[in-house]
């Protein structure tokens, strides 16, 4: 992989429109007179849309962004969908990365890990068990609170990752970089020699 | 209302194709811009149906199926439609019946109430109790077994009906009246005098 | 029930021995040689001791609370005793009052309720549909999402109680009463005629 | 590893008074005047049980078994430390087999393998991935049923173990070997040359 490839990453947002397009193929006899269900022939689909993208644009690394909250009625298909890909690539082909929001109360000054072991549950529950955990928050993640999650999410703690509120947006790239987001990434995807390019960044 | 009129009882299957159509319908512009939605566009498409359905025929009750597993992706958007219609048209307009199955091991032949329990538990979480509980099996659920599952289920004991394997389909009316479901219907909806008119069905 | 009186409110903390009290009763042989199960031994040890201390302190009102987040191990048992309870003493005799949070992504500006749509649905898998729900933040809660609180979490719209950051705690009880929880109790317990009595609170 | 050894299986029931012997030990001042919580302290001291028995009896595989029904708030503590011992010994050295129901619906005559895949959920949520899943049954589990546990569980259709009814007990270490359950284990714990001696079981 060549880390000034502009091809490198490339995100995903699966429009919702594929019920009504499965659902139109049906029409026309995809399915052979069946019809139409959310698995197979709804996950199916995102899954083929998923590697076709890969595959048209010559992709190493595909990010798809599955926005809303785990448990939300929405993503359950794409979500069962990721979950399958698991199964037939392999965990050194596929990354689940889960952000989370460790909330700071004002008046305590903790942050709060129980919302991210309630979503790394559900995560679960739903058949997928997060590879790194990404944590929003006002402040920089104590190691003690990193150490919680990773315990309970069955994460090692090198890939919880803090992700505090930064000055700039500018800055969250770096940010990320020195919390060890890309090690962990290239562990599991097994990139060899792979360097953030921050030039351009930090020219900005 | 009257027991012997023909329009008591109407089921209602909701088409898979509901997606489809409330598509078509943003296409058209409906919502003004905004992208469809499971919540609200899709359940309120559901909720509409149902209460279209009950008008257009002048039902005093109307029968929905939900066909599947709790849990299923498939049903969410419809138990979520379903949760609504209670809160917005109360319990006594409302009632929400569950069947779920007591399977028998052979060699033990006890029947086991656990997988009514998780079902039940998987109900709540979605946001719907159950008011009565329809009990499959191959023979009639004994009054202990009837008990534990009131326990868990927060439902009263005389709302949790045994429906086993009987010799004809024909028998099975005659069996849910015996086990008291026309009575638990009747205490929630609050009919007066109804009856089960089984007189055509002992005819048959 | 008088206001003044000072016996309408105490807090009851279980202690965690309730299981090696429960225990070493069972060695004096109270159950008969069954061994100790969460259900029915400790759960009914929670319940005796609740209802004994209303009992001996003869009071109108006992809350009960419970520490912890909802979907903990350490609550469970606790839980379970109360859904039994609201059983056995029905919905003008119990009133379930859950506590959550709603973050702000300091950034965003915005006060997240999914967190609060979670725990909810995490009550209701144990078989607790809360009564009032008090959302604790760092300023009052905005209509729209309290209404969207009710929707999703079958709790009426002033049932929903916004619990803010304020200067002192002394102001706490005030924003409460402001916000109508003494009011949402008061329906539910059928009070007549209670009215918070603040005014030693408003002397400090 | 050699298979005759007859210190290879040894099945370790923990008693339930392990809440008590914690609860003195912690009157005896082993926390250091911190209060007894379930985890760590409960969950701690199953896991020293467990390794210390593995120790004592210089064992190449112990054999947890925990009774109940995932999710039955009695065996949380034991899952929970289960969770632990996997992250803390890896996949190599653990192995999570779940024994689960597949009912017949005797007048349809097919086997239900949702009460399967509500059970995984449930262990998935608890933060256990099952290895091995071995389904009882009347009869012997159809290769489509496999699959279908297979994908929906993400376990291997070699690891998923039809458990039928058999004339005998006798029969039943024979049935599994012949599905497979000694290979699956093989390959995961890394034994070579190790077989089911089944010698002694066939002269009874």
């Amino acid at each position: 992989m060549s880390p000034n490839s502009s091809k490198c990453l490339i995100t995903l947002h699966l429009p919702c429109t594929i019920y009504k397009e499965v659902i139109e193929e049906e029409r026309r006899g995809r399915f052979l007179g069946k019809s139409v269900q959310i698995i197979p022939h709804i996950t199916d689909e995102i899954k083929r849309r998923i590697r076709g993208l890969a595959k048209a644009k010559g992709l190493d690394v595909l990010v798809v962004e599955c926005g809303g909250t785990v448990g939300d009625i929405e993503s359950l298909p794409f979500l069962e969908a990721f979950r399958q890909m698991r199964m037939e690539e392999g965990t050194s082909k596929t990354l689940f990365l889960h952000v989370s929001l460790a909330p700071e109360l004002a008046v305590v000054g903790e942050m709060k890990t129980k919302p991210t072991q309630h979503s790394v549950q559900e995560m679960r529950r739903i058949g997928l068990q997060p590879d790194v955990i990404v944590v929003r928050g006002t402040k920089r993640l104590p190691s003690e609170a990193k150490e919680k999650i990773s315990l309970f999410a069955s994460v090692p703690v090198e890939n919880v990752i803090s992700n505090p509120d930064v000055p700039s947006i500018y800055l969250v790239p770096q940010t990320l970089e020195e919390e060890g987001l890309m090690k962990a990434v290239q562990r599991q995807l097994r990139f060899r020699g792979a360097k953030l390019n921050t030039r351009r960044w930090n020219e900005v």
